[in-house]
């Protein structure tokens, strides 16, 4: 499988990051402030990125630009904003949008509360567009502080996965050797057409590469060759490597990338988007519940686990000011199990609820709650209780405006050991569903296990 | 966007396909026969098609090999089989499969009721896969009627959205020139690397392009090549196209063909698929009812129609022996909503069931069933309905068994016209979640609009 899309950690906020991915950051930044302290008299790279995001999308047949095509209700562009910004040294990230865009662009950057995004408007080609947020930097026409950056990065408004460590591959290696890219096998032959429509010779797949993005430049290599380079280029050309090689003989470093890189060209790319954004954000599980009900959220824990493979599943205690929960909080946990013993009552769900919309969990993503409850059906038929439950209804609409989506479970709770076991596997299954698919049609529903 | 996926009728089915894929299939069956009634003294062309299925997948990263993932609980290459076998005069399908997956590929045939297939042991790489799928069609190894073909139509078993329409073209295409091939503009820029690993240069995207699958020949032209080529061309080529040129001189002619046609190769492919097949058959939705409740159930359909763009909306009597419903069914309609007002039993439910259960329309696709019912929560507190309406979950249970997921849905049915239109509304959300997204975690829920 190709590795799991990048961390979401964003971070401008305090105390980010999940535990691996900020291994990762740490060693992947002390590696770039390495590279960057091997220059005498320099302690870093400034560093700055440039995003053409000015396409129409043709190729996807819909009316919406492609970057601007809803993920889970936020733009695409703004994942793609997020993976750069969560990598604390690219100091600039200018955007190249149409005119009839900035407006749209401005609404995202101030919604999703984006930092250290520039824009400027974009050409009629790709490479018009590159090159105006290249002027821009030159040029020292944004409110920036560093003005001329040593390295630019270029990558797509629509590859949202690129990963930090492949940013500081690029980065490393345009220092070096002034331009690199990301590489990738080809997936299919490429051939050569004659005039009339047949085959004129295949290439040998194993010779020839897909060049994909990100790629980096030392910003006077890439200025320097769009400067120089033809009206022709700049209408028709695809490849920034080639214009650094055509115009300053320089020969870009190639630099393997991870899969996640694609780009997003065709209507199934942006499911395929989906569904990976969905896998990513549901890797976690925070099981809450009062410090009387610790067995049965113990168990129901110990279920989930075992149903879905590769899910860490933590519990929390909403006691003791929950500070641990607050942890959680910011570690960027998207997905809370709230478990009530014997009641129909929604105190502790609300409890939750409160500290989930004091937090910014949801900016970025939408936050799934469940509140279960466990019942004994024989003691209590769940039709008696099915009037204060349906409260829920009520909560939900009201959170729903936070982006937290919540939805009730009731778990029969029999005192038969095996049967708890199967209502357990039941109540899992469901859980399962509701944080993996994130149906937001299911939003204060009640359901059974 | 991309045109939509394929049509998924099956021809061994009487009086099948959606009527607008029913257009096409004739009109490129017509063609066809036109083709081939030019040829004289022959009445249509003997095509068969190879399918080599040996390879391990190993770019997914998955244990499983990627054309047995299973996509809606059906292994990936099933929906591959399903897009042949509904081209009637495709003869035979060879498909090539390791000794070790052979019993796999046994059992999905028979469950999944695959028709003309015959298999052959893969080679060890593809261009031996394809040659032993050949050398059985020549020898006439298989127990199927013609023996060697005129045209051979080769295939990959990991892309399941070929249309018959892309078929036609490569094989009359063939039966023209010898050799042809579906391809497809670049997505990404191509370029050569330099032994250390440096750009080289890049090839003009304009003038390349992506060698895509089907590809048909004159069977006589690529057997031939097959049996000149080298070891190092069966072990190491990957190209059908440049075989046939390099040992036949047969120039391919390269036919453009749909974005469909992509390999499913990384696991963000196998959830483009999921989702594509999702949205396939959510194009249509019948909203069954009882003679008497035919004013709600008109007011249901109303605005599902408006909540549901594009998605076709029928309803219909379960009355008169439900004559319309079985060719409803026959259809190919994979999404039922029964309505029912002022009750909790499911006796028009069951009936639809019983129907459902007795053709054989959820062997494919899991057909979703909504029981709806329709009550005033004033008059009737839905609690006080509960119980009766928990035993959607045994019946559930039940059809489960046979791929059909049903699902309870109760409307609230007030006599304000304006919160009726809001229930409604609400209820159309819910049955829209369910058709879309069917989760099968929500198998057996009561959900309340």
């Amino acid at each position: 499988m190709e590795s799991g899309p990048p961390g979401s950690s964003r971070p401008t906020e305090p105390g980010p990051c999940l535990s691996s991915q900020q291994g990762a950051d740490q060693a992947a930044s002390a590696s770039l402030q390495n590279a960057a302290a091997a220059q005498p008299g320099r302690h870093s790279l400034a560093v700055a990125a440039v995003l053409p995001a000015g396409g129409c999308g043709e190729r996807m047949g819909v009316p919406t630009p492609k970057q601007f095509c809803p993920i889970l209700e936020r733009p695409l562009i703004s994942y793609t904003l997020q993976a750069l910004e969560r990598v604390y040294w690219i100091k600039d990230i200018v955007v190249a949008v149409t005119g009839e865009n900035m407006e749209v662009m401005k609404s995202i950057i101030q919604k999703y509360q984006h930092k250290r995004i520039s824009l400027v408007e974009a050409g009629v080609t790709r490479h018009r567009s590159i090159f105006n947020g290249l002027k821009a930097l030159a040029e020292d026409q944004l409110n920036c502080k560093p003005s001329k950056p040593e390295i630019v990065i270029i990558h797509d408004a629509v590859r949202p996965f690129v990963e930090e460590d492949t940013l500081l591959k690029v980065v490393t290696a345009a220092k070096k050797h002034g331009a690199a890219g990301a590489i990738r096998p080809l997936v299919s032959t490429v051939i050569s057409p004659s005039a009339d429509g047949c085959l004129d010779h295949s290439l040998e797949r194993a010779r020839h590469r897909a060049s994909e993005m990100p790629q980096a430049f030392l910003f006077d290599v890439i200025y320097e060759a769009y400067q120089q380079c033809s009206d022709y280029d700049l209408e028709f050309g695809t490849e920034c490597l080639q214009l650094a090689l055509k115009y300053c003989c320089t020969k870009a470093k190639l630099v393997e990338g991870s899969p996640d890189l694609w780009k997003v060209t065709y209507k199934r790319d942006l499911y395929a988007v989906e569904s990976i954004i969905k896998e990513k954000i549901s890797q976690e599980i925070c099981v809450v519940t009062e410090e009387d009900n610790k067995y049965v959220s113990h168990l129901l824990e110990e279920v989930l686990k075992s149903e879905l493979n590769h899910v860490k599943v933590a519990s929390e205690a909403l006691c003791h000011a929950g500070r641990d929960l607050q942890q959680i909080i910011l570690d960027q946990c998207y997905n809370f199990v709230c478990v009530n013993v014997m009641t129909s009552d929604f105190q502790e769900t609300q409890k939750l609820l409160s500290m989930l919309e004091e937090s910014n969990l949801s900016i970025l993503y939408p936050v799934v709650v469940v509140s279960v409850h466990f019942l004994d059906f024989k003691l209590v038929p769940p039709s008696e209780k099915m009037e204060s439950l349906m409260l829920i209804r009520e909560f939900a609409k009201e959170v729903k405006k936070r982006n937290i989506w919540l939805c009730g479970l009731l778990i029969s709770y029999p005192q038969d050991e095996q049967k708890l076991q199967e209502s357990l596997r039941q109540g899992a299954i469901i859980i399962a569903s509701l944080i993996k698919e994130r149906n937001s049609g299911l939003i204060g529903q009640l359901l059974i296990a």
